[in-house]
């Protein structure tokens, strides 16, 4: 699978992700107008969702769907949610559920079908919300883990783990040192390896990847150089605070190795002064361009 | 509303929590013949749960119902996710979801909405999947549980946090040691401890409590001690291995401070010799009398 999204990120020259973490209050004044419940808010998002993928499905390699913002609304949300899969999958871009999904080994499978796999109802089998990656806690250790690469194996997907999230308090335990003078997210980041040993792809990387955020660049390059394997996954650039200089230490030498993405950004592109007169999805075109631009510069620069 | 769960586990007598992880293959023959797609069995599911709910709410104050096992099946599935909570709350049973979420900040603020609070739009508000209680990852720190503590006192709710969790290899980081010689689980309860000071009721424990697996007696034991403000959700017992003497060390010198689920112990109870000739539902009802006797008498004996 990981090798699917380099290609995509190489032929589109774009290592972005646009994040459509919906919240009902991002949405122009003309969707939200007359919306009184959840059914309608899901609506609204559904369509927001579909003409930002329409602008940005020719540029952007893929989608993070924060599936927080669709479970606020109820099973209304979740259908949006699936719908919202479905049509970028059909634009052609690559789908990552944000789901930070953790749990025991019979209960991660259910996840791992649900996201990444199959159920089997009397031998028929079905899709839920079928996704390309999912993001995953490793809290629980190898046996909440196991089940995702199994079902990435047999349907060509891919996991993001937790290793160095982008929020503020994340060094609580992220980054408390272990006896042995080691990290937890140095530590997570050897099971991730070791979790993806056997899922390499030709570019070197494996269908395990990481979440390391860019607001924590010292961290990032440590991480960089230990996880040689692992293709990271980079929340927190633009609205959290992360710069594009920031994050070019979560890349390889050839500028690989790593994915940046940004929500708030794209999506409330149209209240930029710098977007000024743009319509929401046309601004998140610019948006998503400017923020190609500032990338490339950064990385490859 | 740590006080009201622990009235109503002294009323019943009872201090188990019946785990609704209803997978389809768990369901009898007579409902699962004839299904064929997600809808169908998460219609099976909705009625399997239903009756069980039915022949246990008088005698089982809490059902906890993981959602991963719904998630499975979709929209359909979280259809029957919501109605389930909302049918085991009418017959008078406390719920808590079991979804393991977390985020940061502004994220989990979404998932706080969702399943503790109320999510508002142009100023009305609904609720998406009501429950009283839900289990959360605290791998993020402080700003990923914040938002549900913010909640929780708005809306009278509790949360349970991972810190020792019941699966095999929960002790790859859990167990692992700090440089000062705490273990993170350990680290983790003492934060557990902190994010509750401030919500403890009358019997002296407090509305965020504590996952903490009866597999693992030992470091159950450790933490029942460290934690005394903390009231524990104890998974592992039955199917996973866990006796009521091994979850012993969870509860105070009044025999009080935690609940026990037990899923597939109840719910596929109709499958066990013990319960020949019953239905699936009768067989629940005996087989949670048969679990809270053994828990008590280990318990109190």
């Amino acid at each position: 699978m990981i090798d699917r999204l380099i290609e995509k990120i190489k032929q589109t020259d774009n290592p972005s992700v646009v994040g459509l973490d919906t919240n009902f209050d991002y949405l122009p004044d003309e969707l939200r107008a007359g919306v009184a419940d959840l059914r309608g808010a899901a609506q609204a998002i559904a369509e927001f969702n579909r003409n930002v993928i329409d602008n940005i499905c020719d540029i952007v390699p893929a989608v993070k769907v924060q599936i927080a913002y669709y479970e606020m609304y109820g099973v209304e949300g979740m259908k949006t949610f699936a719908e919202t899969l479905a049509y970028a999958s059909k634009k052609g871009m690559y789908v990552m559920t944000d789901a930070k999904r953790n749990d025991i080994g019979a209960t991660a499978e259910c996840y791992a079908k649900a996201y990444l796999g199959k159920t089997f109802v009397n031998g028929a089998s079905e899709t839920a919300f079928d996704s390309d990656f999912l993001t995953v806690n490793g809290y629980l250790g190898s046996d909440g883990i196991v089940p995702f690469l199994k079902w990435m194996k047999e349907c060509d997907k891919g996991i993001f783990v937790l290793v160095k999230t982008s929020n503020p308090s994340s060094g609580e335990l992220q980054d408390m040192r272990l006896s042995d003078g080691k990290t937890v997210y140095e530590y997570m980041g050897q099971w991730v390896e070791a979790w993806g040993k056997n899922c390499r792809g030709k570019y070197g990387y494996s269908d395990v990847g990481a979440v390391v955020g860019a607001t924590h660049p010292a961290q990032a390059e440590i991480l960089r150089k230990q996880m040689p394997h692992t293709f990271f996954l980079i929340p927190g650039y633009g609205a959290q605070g992360g710069t594009a200089r920031d994050l070019k230490v979560c890349f390889d030498a050839d500028g690989m190795g790593g994915i940046v993405n940004s929500s708030r950004g794209i999506l409330c592109a149209y209240r930029q002064e710098k977007y000024n007169g743009k319509s929401y999805s046309e601004a998140a075109r610019l948006a998503s361009i400017d923020m190609k631009n500032d990338l490339n510069q950064a990385i490859k620069g």
